[in-house]
């Protein structure tokens, strides 16, 4: 048996969402347990019966941002239980669409990390222009990072992409601001000596400049947080402003609103291909179960699809593989 | 008699664009005096009579890149020999359309900075939601930053603005991950303490988010060097993906192909509006001479632009009044 911990609150769709998603998912999948946490309330309101695998824990507190982020280890929260009762039971993965902030800073300080691994990162799925997709990590879960973070996420995040997309060799890319040997900060340069002269589990590509990123063959991109955070929200605020200047263009004149209607499937085909946010759950990498961050705006498919990509994780046995692995390079540093 | 120095090579168009913007720009500027560094059969080829106030200097070698950066200065360029005359000579502004990474090592290996200076910043101008643009640095000059170079370039770009865009009080931003006052990297929030503590030379805004920075009424935006590249090369790469999926979306049947017929101008409108390189001349802020780089395929309307601006930047004084400011805030901390 397996077990999943869902916290229903912290969504700015409601609770609903994750408790129709689980109640479904839960009849299709009985070989696992799914522990909900929320509001008994919303959970009557629905007027379902659950099935015999889920259990519902009350607790109605969603979490509240403050100007200091450790507060939300002293407020009581869904997502505050969610991670505590991950942490005290035999449980393989927790999901939440909570604040990734409050998520990121809840687990890293209660959560246990896989040996070797000193720093948890977030590592949201990115879609390219081909249709296929990269993991991209760290985007901001720190602010400041060392070169053997860089290394260590190279590792797990192979062994991630492996269990997730059923890839062999996954392409890695360091990300920098020239491909250049000597382009970029002291870190990037001492990981990318590292990285070439690394063994065969990936094969490594050198670095990679963010223009290139959603068009080259790449499977994982590895960055410091503060440079991965800067470069997901920087794409997000160009597709923002186009779309919105598009939308402009297109009513300014009876001709454009007519070409417009024309177009419209297509646009609205692309304009969901790049809201990353939609494309299944981020992962908060690091620990030794796995945490899933679905988009704060989660409906039930939302929540269904993280599900899915929650059990192939755990199917994949990939906690087990990284630890596996991670032993190994341990074992032959000795 | 004010004198701007060309480098008329290192374009990817060739160097006759240069030639001709210069000899219809000399003509309406007598008071100018043009010294152009180039080849000087590209000027033959185009069969011209120099005015008096254009002298050109044949130096017909362009920069070669290699994987050594500093050996820019070593093999000769026409680049380098505008930098070189530039040093020597009562130069007031120097322009050249050559690479971004040689052009930056040359003048900052060449060059005398201003008082109080420790480091030359890249700033383009960046266009926005609303058609305005704000100044960008550093977008790439510097790796690794310190926070006291946020300050300066903070006081330095604001004069610069204020002589461009003859804007009184400019709004000026530091590029962050969040806006909360405890994100961050060590010297962004540094940077933040001693801005929110200065003088009235601009208003300072706080912290700005990637996502927000184009529909912000922001005047200037402060970065390290590093993170600024990033976001300057993933609005590129954001903006070249979508345009690709749209055009092949447009291609996609005969109706979207007439449909995109009906919208061709307002497209090719926004497409223009977001290439950044094509609005004027970036300059590399911190020397004691004006320093243009244009963008690298620019046509002649683009230098002659660049020219215009430059003489904007010199008759407001603003090197002068750089000076002068700095030089007030050495007595204020004597």
């Amino acid at each position: 048996m397996k077990t999943i911990v869902v916290d229903t609150l912290n969504n700015e769709n409601g609770s609903q969402n994750a408790i129709k998603a689980a109640y479904k998912w839960a009849f299709e999948n009985p070989n696992y347990t799914l522990i909900l946490f929320g509001n008994n309330n919303d959970l009557k309101q629905l007027n379902i019966n659950l099935p015999h695998n889920i259990i519902f824990k009350h607790s109605p507190s969603v979490v509240t941002k403050t100007s200091n982020i450790r507060d939300v280890l002293k407020q009581p929260s869904s997502m505050l239980d969610a991670v505590e009762f991950t942490k005290q039971n035999d449980v393989d993965a927790l999901l939440s669409s909570g604040d990734s902030g409050s998520l990121v800073t809840i687990t890293t300080l209660k959560l246990k990390r896989l040996q070797g691994i000193s720093r948890p990162a977030f590592m949201p799925l990115i879609p390219k222009q081909s249709g296929k997709q990269f993991l991209l990590l760290d985007v901001g879960a720190n602010t400041e990072t060392k070169t053997e973070y860089l290394i260590q996420w190279s590792k797990i995040a192979t062994i991630f992409y492996k269990s997730l997309l059923n890839e062999q060799t996954p392409k890695l890319a360091l990300l920098n601001i020239g491909t250049e040997e000597y382009k970029g900060p002291t870190i990037q340069q001492e990981a990318h000596q590292i990285l070439k002269n690394s063994n065969n589990l990936f094969k490594y590509s050198g670095f990679i400049e963010p223009n290139n990123i959603l068009k080259d063959d790449i499977d994982i991109v590895i960055s410091d947080g503060y440079a991965g955070n800067i470069l997901l929200k920087s794409m997000e605020g160009a597709y923002s402003t186009l779309f919105t200047l598009l939308k402009n263009a297109f009513m300014s004149s009876f001709i454009t609103k007519i070409a417009a209607l024309l177009l419209k499937k297509q646009l609205k085909i692309i304009k969901n291909k790049f809201d990353y946010k939609k494309i299944g759950a981020a992962t908060i990498i690091g620990f030794d179960k796995i945490v899933a961050k679905a988009h704060g705006r989660s409906n039930e498919d939302a929540f269904y699809s993280a599900l899915n990509q929650l059990k192939q994780i755990i199917e994949a046995r990939t906690i087990n593989k990284m630890q596996k692995y991670l032993a190994e390079i341990e074992d032959n540093n000795e």
